[in-house]
């Protein structure tokens, strides 16, 4: 779902509202403005990747130099990311002012970039060079990052926006909004087992999480399911870019048999995300997450 | 009326208001709101000036070293920036939510944003390393940077909220937006002209305008005053580092005589103000205005 340029939150807009609409043909209008709020997500999304590749100091994004990457833009590079940004208010206006749910789509795209720049902090001071410590690694503070800086601009954006265009309330939808970050839960943790488990041809990179020290869900995993000896391997080898240190902490995984754990955990978690779809009054809205839950379940890429 | 925390620009919101009430004693109610919109604007300005230090790789910020040179912070810096950003719709939804005007704030300050940060994007395009280039840089250039750069966010911006908070509609205040917009190119010419000929103790910094090859009024005007071989001596000695090469500029200034042709600008610049804000209607909203004229006419700092 997370590959270069392929728009799936902007497009998880038109797709949600179409469902919402239970079959009925969408004007050329309803189709524009639907498009209009996927673009707002896009651009959402460009204005966080400039500004997180900016403090991650990474190298590419989508096989190419990252924006400040390249040689003229260097740190001017935070200010175009925030110009990405601007256009989506610019975007509102133009196109939505007027409507009645004008200013629940302000308030919405607000709070979502407010909770995502809140996930970043949360994540950056976590990883913070200099300051390597894997006993903050826990369960909660992994949920914790997921929910805030992927969750809910990902996952819950796109359908906040069509539900705000099929003139619905988003505070009669909080169990929308709860099951949508659970299962954005659930794509962060396929996303981390992909990272080390998954096929570099097929995802189209090479995962460096244990390198990098990141919260991933299997070092969170590991780290539960180990005795002190095993503790003792992941203290010494977790976050460490010598080949030979990735090798042993990979073992470890195996050994404490990760991915069996992770089969068990994706078989619950779709479960649960099943029964909590099935438990809601309007099947339009049952059908607009069923269709995400399709497009992330048993993904291998 | 730029000085290290003097929060001139939040504190001008109750100011404008008070005097829009023409006598009238605010409630507390009212004190506190137009504060709360104050602060909006020192966030949005703190925002801006976290990023700038960044992009311009400045050393300090109010005598304090830049919050990015803080060892743990880095470029960290960029995400907080976005933080203290966020922080405006949170305070405009927590307390003006459900007042008539509450559409209208978040419209103005995300156009005032977008202003700002294209202001910014001109000006480092303008000055981008290793394209220094004086045939650029004309009057016109300087209006442009300065009018979207600063006018709008540090004049235009609390008066329009003072506006929006004493139940006036924006689309009736074109002329005062032209107002403060002239005003704040008048308080950007006082400020390039204060860098070169202030007093270094009164303005508390010694300025490097000439060093940095700045889009100062002084060296467009100098451009403009120049013969070929006046123009010569700038091309040449305009943003370099050796106090040498600042002095042939100085030397140049002084031959110019652009105290006298800045005398002559702000005098001629005092009284287009005046005029203007004489011919408006209403006598609050001139004395809005006087307000603001008077705090900074003349101004040694």
């Amino acid at each position: 779902m997370d590959r270069p340029g392929k728009l799936n939150r902007g497009l998880s807009v038109i797709d949600s509202y179409k469902l919402l609409k239970e079959g009925e043909a969408l004007t050329d209008d309803e189709i524009f403005l639907a498009s209009a709020l996927g673009w707002c997500i896009e651009w959402l999304q460009a204005y966080f990747l400039v500004l997180d590749d900016i403090m991650d100091n990474s190298h590419t994004r989508r096989g190419q130099p990252c924006w400040f990457r390249v040689p003229k833009v260097g740190l001017i590079a935070a200010n175009d990311g925030v110009l990405l940004r601007n256009h989506i208010p610019r975007i509102l206006k133009n196109h939505f002012k007027g409507k009645p749910y004008y200013v629940d789509l302000l308030d919405l795209f607000n709070e979502v970039e407010f909770q995502t720049a809140s996930g970043q902090m949360i994540d950056l001071i976590t990883t913070l060079e200099g300051e390597k410590d894997l006993s903050k690694y826990t369960l909660t503070l992994h949920r914790r990052i997921v929910q805030y800086k992927t969750a809910y601009y990902s996952f819950y954006l796109p359908v906040a926006c069509a539900l705000l265009m099929a003139g619905e309330n988003l505070d009669n939808h909080v169990d929308v909004k709860n099951i949508l970050v659970e299962m954005g839960t659930y794509f962060q943790v396929q996303d981390d087992y992909l990272d080390c488990f998954g096929d570099p041809e097929t995802i189209g990179k090479i995962g460096t999480d244990i390198e990098d020290f990141k919260c991933s869900w299997l070092v969170v995993k590991a780290l539960e399911l180990s005795n002190e000896q095993q503790k003792k391997i992941l203290y010494e080898h977790y976050g460490k870019p010598d080949p030979a240190n990735v090798a042993k902490v990979k073992a470890l995984y195996n050994e404490l048999n990760l991915q069996g754990v992770f089969e068990e955990y994706e078989s619950q978690s779709y479960q649960k995300i099943v029964n909590s779809i099935e438990a809601h009054p309007s099947k339009a809205v049952q059908a607009v997450l069923k269709s995400f839950l399709a497009k992330i379940y048993k993904r291998q890429k």
